[in-house]
């Protein structure tokens, strides 16, 4: 499911919406082989939310339930994306690198999961782009999830990005 | 590279230590199909420490790079491997969890790399299974690293692993 970003683009087209979110999974796909591995695929994505999903099959592990090393990385892929959408919807040229994470693996998932990436409380992506667009240089915290279907946490990411702008 | 166990296991034959070792990595290869696709192999071992090896094909990023979670997931399986491994080689049978992970990303890698994980500073591996076979449950930690060509590390992880003992 895709929904555009009205909420932070207000003035923007919903087909141009959806497009950068094609654009962002085509641009996983292509540019990270592991990306391709692990099946992700791009979802819902509301501006201060972005959620990939992947299947099961290609991300167990030795006892058949999903492998830690899928889990952080479509948990820091989801928080890596959140941030480009919101570099690309204004414009704004930079590269985008994790710095830290700090993963709790909660519980075992044995189906296909998502996770889904939201800015930490307190941080804003108008601070982010403010310091970006002003000293080259700005840093963003997320917090990603995996849920169950009860909707409890099976994982969840605690991670910072650093944004450099493209000179 | 492989190395014996001499120190761990002074009574084991060399052979069946390197026979360990290829067995670690045929179950991750055949277990993991993400570990297939990063193409992690088994290196250096000595029963204190435990390296594992992958080319930066596979585990780019759209920068040229390696990729973050390529790092993290190796890094987690070099840990789960020196404990499986020392698990195997004492014929303790247990199921071996990463329970949390920080994972500093310090400097980009820009080919083949490897990960190298020890036991934390001040955990032992014999405080570690005393715990799991009078209680049924152990908890050990691992720091593992990627280190660059200069000997400076690209990155970090420090992981919590809980192995429960098989019935």
């Amino acid at each position: 499911m895709k929904s555009t970003m009205d909420t932070a683009c207000p003035g923007a087209r919903p087909d141009a919406m959806i497009r950068a979110e094609d654009a962002l999974g085509a641009f996983m796909l292509d540019g990270i082989p592991l990306a391709r591995a692990m099946a992700i695929s791009v979802g819902a994505h509301d501006g201060e939310s972005l959620t990939l999903h992947a299947p099961l099959g290609p991300n167990i592990n030795d006892k058949g339930c999903a492998f830690g090393g899928s889990l952080a990385s479509v948990m820091t892929l989801a928080g890596w994306g959140l941030v480009k959408l919101a570099a690309d919807a204004r414009s704004i040229a930079c590269e985008i690198y994790v710095q830290d994470t700090l993963v709790r693996y909660l519980a075992p998932v044995w189906e296909d999961f998502h996770a889904t990436a939201h800015l930490t409380h307190g941080d804003t992506l108008a601070g982010f782009f403010e310091a970006l667009t002003t000293r080259g240089k700005g840093r963003v915290r997320v917090r990603s999830v995996v849920p169950l279907a009860d909707g409890s946490a099976a994982a969840t990411l605690d991670a910072r990005f650093v944004a450099l702008a493209k000179r």
